[in-house]
């Protein structure tokens, strides 16, 4: 019997598919990056059915690639010959949502936004928005550690994860965490779990922290500015007045005209850059105020401020519509350097640089007031690898933003595409680390390889 | 040669203490826990110094206790026979502070108030404030991950630590995390480290973060209840409420009589519990009196309010001396059980019922907020070890915690007191995981043994 064949048998009827055309849709994520040809695709609908693929895994000596909605940026869930992908996108339950304790615990397949609208129902939310919120699930999110909009404010995933359930690579369970928001028995397992990009467990199951929703609809403001440096001024002015902003978007003009030919948004031939910021505090009005002042005195062309839920809806769905927009203009390789909040226009400037450096299209958005730019490097469709001019643009954008202290990922992950840079960031003992601990979860090597570390 | 002596041979002049008295000293923390006796005590001044102890201590297999203040609580800094005692105390350099990045690198032998202090001085602040922030440190806060009063609304040691300095068991050093806001390059090795109680490493430096402080001063309240359910419910009602409070300690009747007969507070006869809380918001006056009138709604006898600085520090300062207060009545056996918050009047009633089934006296602080309690069973003083009914009541209470979905520790850490129920909350899969880890950074054992985990 094949091995496949025996996966089959331990699990119950149509849990999985092995058609080519199907399996090499679930070994991609929204990356360019090529999947080789895995044996097939786990469709999980319980834990029962994580224990029995890792078992049988283990046996095997087969690699598991975990996957949630397939909408990471680093090819993380890009699954290679000869391995299985494990689907975790139809657990979708949320098993438990309460408000008095403001937690829920949740399925890893729920989909980001619907768990923040069912916590809304009861005044709450769940903070983490990376932009593909509507798409993505919290097992992906917990994965690749996602940030997003809102956590200028609120923190990235880790910081509303509690407490986890995951399946080790033989199978085993293990239950870490709490339910309590304090706890501080025994090592931090659930933040070693939180972006290790499914090379040390499956998470089947998590418990995260809710958040009072604000009472009052956020306070919303757009700036229109002639140059990113003058944008880039602004974020700084606004973080260091402590406006405490629950978002704070930079959209350069490479941007601006991807979602202008799309859409239409009557963008001016002057405007170089956008700044879209939100006040969510119970004097939100007065804090947009303030803001909109800070960047008419750091040369804004244009502000407007809004309160209305439609209007605000309109501004921030710009900003949404900005990686959909990009990759009707080609094939994109995303990073996502995050560099100290002070030199954020220096980074800016070296994007610039590199563009022309290397004549590379290069779209920018950024988190400003976390300092995490993604310069999207636009290449000809259906290349197989980006050409040699877009690896050296994104080779110089790495080492300028880990040269200004900075990181080569704020909340898209490693995957598979960072991993040339790691070296250059981490140093051997750091490595040499996280391998032991690697082998601690995975002796035989079967969870996500070549990822993440 | 004395391995002792090598130690002094490797070490500038004067580190290495070898007086048993002296030594004694250094070998315990705050708890009743009596320690070993020590070959000696390294006072380090410089990373170098940690490097040089370490390799020595790996060449010659002698357990290393690393120690801050020793203001611990769990025996976490407790010294053992044959090992060697090594302080961060002396490196309190604070070698960086950055306003437009709103970070500080620090030494461990930091003051945590004195980096707090120095970060006001630029209308930041540094937000953890464990009890004993005048006098612990910022590298024994880091060890233990440590809490406090601010921590319901501003988080834990973790939530503001984003990258460290680590010396590891054989010497060599290891840099994790970053200087940005954001950043998921690898494991998290930050987190694993908060919190380990020096059985991963001696952290030698910290990057962490620093927050705006609240542009007006905190509006505080203080309450009286006839019982403690009532103030209990008066929590629930207020974080129910999204009063999002930057302080909320509760008091029970055996406390304030103990800071009464200390320092006379004018305990009223029908005061059985004591609710002391604060708003650091915007409208924080307007909070305080939502706080205030849900305190009377639950049945509070008596409230007040107040902004002004002094009167504030006087009911904070009530608050922070509770422990010196119980320290006069005995020894103490201070616990640190954390609970979802809706259950926090159930735990509340299980304290009063586990005293009174085993005859023990027991003051109950908590950071009401967060569902943390810290409930201090008194006993004899000159005692080896709590008598039979304090560890029964103490028993008591730890598997309540757990069966109400809590945790043994929400912020002291596990160190040797709370050893002995790790097993009831962790599970042998975790335990496992945790050996594996302890093995990956310190395969001879030789980094505080016996803590932890």
């Amino acid at each position: 019997m094949r091995p496949i064949d025996a996966l089959v048998n331990a699990l119950p009827e149509g849990r999985v598919l092995t058609d080519p055309d199907v399996v090499d849709s679930y070994a991609r994520d929204r990356t360019f990056v090529e999947p080789g040809k895995p044996l097939g695709v786990v469709l999980a609908a319980s834990r029962d059915d994580v224990v029995a693929t890792m078992r049988w895994a283990s046996e095997h000596r087969v690699p598991v690639v975990p996957r949630g909605a397939g909408t990471g940026l680093a090819g993380a869930a890009t699954a290679g010959d000869g391995s299985v992908v494990l689907s975790l996108h139809r657990m979708t339950a949320i098993k438990e949502l309460s408000p008095a304790d403001e937690i829920a615990v949740v399925e890893p397949g729920v989909i980001t936004a619907d768990l923040d609208r069912a916590a809304r129902e009861h005044g709450l939310m769940y903070a983490p928005d990376p932009s593909s919120y509507e798409i993505s699930t919290i097992g992906g999110n917990l994965a690749t550690n996602a940030g997003g909009l809102r956590c200028v404010k609120y923190g990235v995933t880790r910081d509303s994860a509690l407490g986890l359930e995951v399946v080790l690579a033989d199978g085993r369970i293990l239950r870490t965490g709490r339910r309590t928001v304090k706890g501080v028995t025994g090592y931090d397992l659930t933040g070693l779990f939180v972006g290790s990009e499914g090379t040390l467990g499956v998470i089947t199951s998590a418990t995260v922290r809710l958040r009072r929703a604000p009472a009052v609809p956020p306070a919303t403001f757009a700036a229109e500015f002639g140059s990113l440096r003058e944008a880039g001024a602004a974020v700084a002015a606004i973080m260091a007045a402590g406006c405490q902003p629950s978002l704070m978007e930079l959209l350069d003009r490479a941007t601006l005209e991807a979602i202008d030919d799309w859409r239409n948004i009557g963008l001016e031939p002057g405007t170089n850059a956008m700044l879209i910021g939100q006040s969510d505090a119970a004097d939100g009005q007065a804090v947009a105020a303030r803001m909109e002042r800070l960047c008419v005195a750091n040369g804004a062309t244009f502000v407007a401020v809004s309160s209305s839920p439609q209007e605000t809806d309109e501004l921030i769905g710009v900003r949404r519509m900005a990686y959909d927009a990009k990759e009707r203009l080609g094939a994109c390789l995303v990073e996502d350097v995050c560099v100290p909040r002070s030199v954020l226009p220096d980074m800016i400037a070296e994007i610039e640089a590199a563009a022309a450096r290397h004549d590379v299209k290069i779209c920018t958005v950024a988190h400003a007031g976390d300092g995490n730019l993604h310069p999207v490097f636009i290449f000809e469709r259906g290349l197989a690898e980006p050409p040699a001019n877009v690896w050296a643009a994104a080779d110089d954008v790495f080492r300028h933003a880990l040269e200004l202290g900075g990181t080569l990922t704020g909340e898209h992950g490693v995957g598979v595409l960072k991993r040339r840079w790691l070296g250059l960031e981490s140093g051997p003992v750091v490595q040499e680390v996280q391998q032991g601990i690697k082998a601690v979860f995975d002796p035989l090597g079967i969870l996500n390889p070549g990822k993440a570390i």
